[in-house]
């Protein structure tokens, strides 16, 4: 009897946003993984925070700063080689995952490795984009409108491609592309369309039109571009 | 004092994939609003049912079958009507949305006709999107790929262009017009790369790859054409 490998969206940051099956999944876990910045803190960590059992084991993946986007393979290597050892003994491994497992996370190495050997769950999460939109108070996308995520990335020509084919669009991963996707927005003529949100339902939350955002925009920030649907707006 | 406008996203269908947040909220709330078919049961209610006080007032808002998808502003007229005498006697107004109430949402009419006169709150919920990811053990999207959303109804035409231009994509609001997404996706060659799921994480959900999908589909179903980030699958 082998224990089952979960892949838990915990939602964009506040922990009230988790879902109730993620909080009972947490709450009930013998052993938990998560990834955390080398010598930082864990945010997936601190948004399970309050659900975790103080004698749940903790195994700590670790992403080196350099390489938070795209990390190493050898890192889920050794990840996998911490958490096989408990699925062989029956336990269960409850993996946090900052917003949905499947939407741009990084529990797709884990579940790559493990998925052919062990049973395996995604309980999905709050994505950050929705969170985003609730927090700008302005719809995503409405009726027959397309919308298209962009990570923030991307080269600029592929940007400004992407970005006049589409109605409404989501700039993930802004943080130090802000000046770029600044550039091309306003090349475009859509400034006047798009929010920009950071740490979106944490505390320190912040939402104004991109004509008003700060120079700096840290990881977790993104930008919005509402399409042209007049019901989608008030 | 007026009453608190909320728009609260139920998340795909599970009970337990519903937020804390919107737990506490539907069971603490005096007056609920949500949408039903005319004739029919609501879904929405049907997600939120365990959690609704037995004394709560229940504002129906009747949505004709035939224009379910673009249901006539005066369905929303005639619900505004029935929602305000709430908020103005102070009473909070608990709206419930399938999903994400501002992605692709019906919960955005009630706001655009409500927000300039009480406070209002978006609680963002799981989205079907990412619930149909999960359901079919397949990740949405993988590190820098771009995600596009597409709605069924669209033209052949307009199809055909999104769906070559994208990396992965998700096709919402399947239902009736399986038929030319089947013809369109296999005309690009993407079969191959073409999950087809309903009802997700409902007792009676069904995921399959699109060659082996039925031939009538239900409203709530979705196909999901994986991006081609090896990274993305196992």
């Amino acid at each position: 009897m082998t224990g089952t490998l979960y892949g838990v969206g915990l939602g964009p940051g506040d922990p009230d946003l988790m879902t109730l099956k993620a909080h009972r999944l947490i709450a009930g876990a013998d052993v938990i993984a998560y990834p955390a910045p080398a010598g930082g803190d864990s945010f997936a960590r601190s948004i399970a925070a309050g659900a975790i059992r103080e004698d749940a084991t903790e195994i700590i993946i670790p992403i080196p700063m350099a390489i938070e986007r795209f990390p190493a393979q050898d890192i889920y290597d050794k990840a996998v080689a911490d958490i096989r050892p408990h699925l062989d003994a029956g336990r269960n491994v409850v993996t946090l995952c900052e917003g949905d497992p499947f939407f741009y996370g990084s529990f797709m190495y884990l579940f790559a490795r493990l998925a052919d050997d062990y049973p395996t769950e995604i309980v999905p999460g709050v994505a950050s984009m929705t969170a985003c939109a609730a927090v700008a108070a302005t719809p995503l996308c409405a009726r027959n409108e397309v919308l298209t995520v962009i990570p923030g990335p991307l080269e600029e020509d592929e940007l400004k491609a992407r970005l006049s084919a589409s109605g409404a669009a989501a700039i993930m991963k802004v943080g130090r592309y802000l000046p770029k996707l600044r550039t091309v927005i306003d090349d475009l003529g859509l400034t006047s369309r798009a929010t920009y949100i950071e740490r979106a339902t944490l505390p320190n939350e912040k939402r104004m039109m991109l004509a008003d955002a700060p120079e700096k925009a840290p990881y977790f920030s993104m930008i919005l571009i509402a399409g042209s649907d007049p019901y989608a707006s008030h």
